[in-house]
């Protein structure tokens, strides 16, 4: 089965509003073993959108339109599909009834311009908007089918999940979708090791992809019955933690922050932050989980050697011997921290973020990170690439990995 | 003039890779008055993106392709705008000389692959790579110019401005961009005020953007001088400066962390950071300018009561009485910060970023911002917008622009 997708609006084709739709659906094909042969993006033309609609529908199985559903004059995918596919425009009053519920809820009532959104090409099948007053449309031309989504991308991906995904899922109609977050080693490496599990038309389907040194491994599962479909992902993930060991960080909503909370919590532990490079981007990150507070106190950014010394009680002597980026002074951070804000533990950071400063001696990247624990401490080391913003964010999630794994070790 | 954008690669199509080129290109070309009607994604296959040339070419006068000029068997834009134009690949041996003197400026030899790069097709015009081995072409095919520019960003951002932008700049040869960076109005009210600067068709066009709270706006001025156009573009800088006042935080590299960290510069004063609800993002962002150390001393994170009570001095009393998020303990934050540092100047944040949390006195996005300064102090309130992480995002620019405009007023 080949696919092409069209996203469809002024915004995006002069590149003033991010296309995100076109990639996510890609991936979801992707997932489903679907090929995506090419994406279109045209403007709010009436025209324009019933001539890309035409074009792919002769070279491909599957159509998918994103956007140009809503209610005003500049939304034209529905009018451009009628004419696409040679049908008048009629009423589903299924679906204008659905739209008056949704202002009804709202205590607003329904505007006539939003009667539009119930029009269908005749023939044509009108889908629900679970979250939004804009119904898709299902339709056929010539030998594909053509699935018009809204553009808002909640509402889209919503309705992908409940009115597409399960048509394309081939044998079985159940989806189940899973993710492993991985961490501490090249894409290409993890991929060697569970490169059996990602053979071209498994199920589950299993793929991965990197953003910010984080692997996520993405597992697509299809069964006719949804407790098999989960039962075939659960395995993969099993299977999955088996191979990849203590490199798993979390599982779907679980990333980084999240995992290290999880460990703090359960171990009934704090947890504090002293940052010298990554100026208080660790504290930022384990803060972006609601309900922190429970497990993280705080932390010093110590970005000058003086809020190292005063707060942290790193001393002079250590800073003039060893310098500032140096395995002592992290040690010393991290301890010191730990006493200030009276945490069970707390992690430090102290690098060179670039791009001035570095030396042949201390290059650019060198980043120390620095553990302190009940009965603990240790300190590593590494040499990270790229720019400073890449550095800062590789050394962060470095030294919340070292946490992690410090607190996942504590637990055996 | 009507443009059509191509990008190339299966990566994209596959939405595992983000394509900002194609919006960079589009945002370009708008800025030089030139219609983009529609982007292609394509594979990298050489038929597809043969096809995909040849037709875009018949219906648009400007047809500029990304990505598949590299030296490996998958990179076949070369390959496929020879079958478009239907003429041979032929060496340009200027091209070629390019390359080697690349490898051999780093001490490398060319390996035989990249010979295939100072191909192009008969008749074709090769363009200089000024970043990298993988040299532009020009075609001609029909009515319309075909440019081929590599797919990497840097790449294909410094080709577009030496070989592309001049050809299109109608009269005038030499383009000269600017961007001036304002905070503190929304989008639509700052576009009023300068409605009559951004009408269509004029020289220098000018254009807005936003991003995380901050709207950009864009100009680029045309002319067959140097000298001239930055005339035109620095005579816009000006009466934005005049129109916009404050709300202008800096000009071209100069966003909020840079504007903050040159004012504090040109004070000869340091700063500190005291942050509640935004956990590390305060002090994160104003380190993201490099040698950010002669100004910025480092911060508290205060996330639980009891660093704001210990840290920074923050008293049980008022902390049980007004609240951790209160205009009280902000003010107290940001005074106990400067004390304990030692800065000339301290920021405090304490707020509610939600979800949970909030309540019908205090909302989620209720944010506290205290200032304290030589001689100074104040507590600023908003009530922001968004989700947990754009609460905190703008809670983050909120707090860095209240010390901006303190320290502009300082100067006054």
């Amino acid at each position: 089965m080949r696919a092409i997708i069209i996203s469809v609006g002024d915004e995006l084709v002069a590149g003033l509003t991010e296309d995100t739709n076109a990639a996510y659906l890609a991936r979801r094909l992707g997932e489903l073993g679907i090929e995506v042969a090419a994406h279109h993006t045209v403007g709010d033309d009436r025209r324009a959108i019933a001539a890309a609609i035409a074009s792919a529908a002769a070279g491909a199985d599957l159509v998918l339109v994103s956007g140009g559903l809503g209610p005003t004059a500049d939304d034209l995918t529905r009018q451009a599909l009628a004419d696409a596919t040679g049908c008048e425009l009629t009423l589903d009053s299924r679906r204008l009834a659905d739209i008056e519920e949704f202002f009804a809820r709202r205590g607003r009532t329904m505007q006539p311009a939003n009667r539009i959104q119930a029009m269908v090409p005749a023939g044509a099948e009108s889908l629900p908007n679970a979250m939004g007053t804009a119904p898709g449309i299902a339709a056929r031309l010539g030998n594909a089918s053509v699935v018009a989504l809204p553009g808002v991308p909640h509402e889209m991906q919503r309705m992908f999940d409940d009115a597409v995904a399960p048509r394309l899922a081939g044998g079985g109609g159940c989806i189940v979708r899973r993710e492993v977050h991985c961490f501490g080693e090249g894409e290409s490496d993890m991929a060697g090791r569970i490169a059996d599990l990602m053979e071209r038309g498994a199920n589950p389907t299993v793929g991965t992809t990197v953003s910010g040194g984080m692997v996520t491994v993405r597992i697509v599962s299809r069964s006719a019955s949804r407790q098999e479909a989960e039962r075939l992902a659960e395995q993969t993930v099993v299977t999955l933690r088996q191979r990849l060991g203590q490199l798993v960080v979390g599982v779907d909503e679980q990333t980084m922050p999240a995992a290290v909370g999880e460990l703090l919590r359960r171990a009934g532990c704090t947890a504090a932050t002293a940052e010298s490079c990554t100026g208080g981007q660790i504290g930022w990150m384990l803060t972006s989980v609601s309900g922190s507070s429970d497990y993280y106190v705080g932390g010093v950014v110590g970005y000058c050697d003086d809020v190292k010394r005063k707060l942290l009680g790193v001393s002079q002597d250590l800073l003039s011997r060893c310098g500032a980026v140096s395995e002592e002074v992290a040690a010393a951070m991290a301890a010191g921290c730990r006493r200030l804000l009276g945490a069970d533990w707390a992690v430090s950071v102290t690098g060179i973020a670039g791009p001035a400063g570095g030396s042949e001696k201390k290059p650019v990247g060198l980043v120390y990170v620095g553990l302190a624990g009940p009965e603990f401490q240790a300190v590593h080391h590494h040499i990270l690439p790229g720019s400073r913003e890449i550095v800062r964010l590789r050394a962060s999630l470095t030294a919340l990995n070292h946490l992690r794994l410090a607190l996942v070790a504590k637990e055996r």
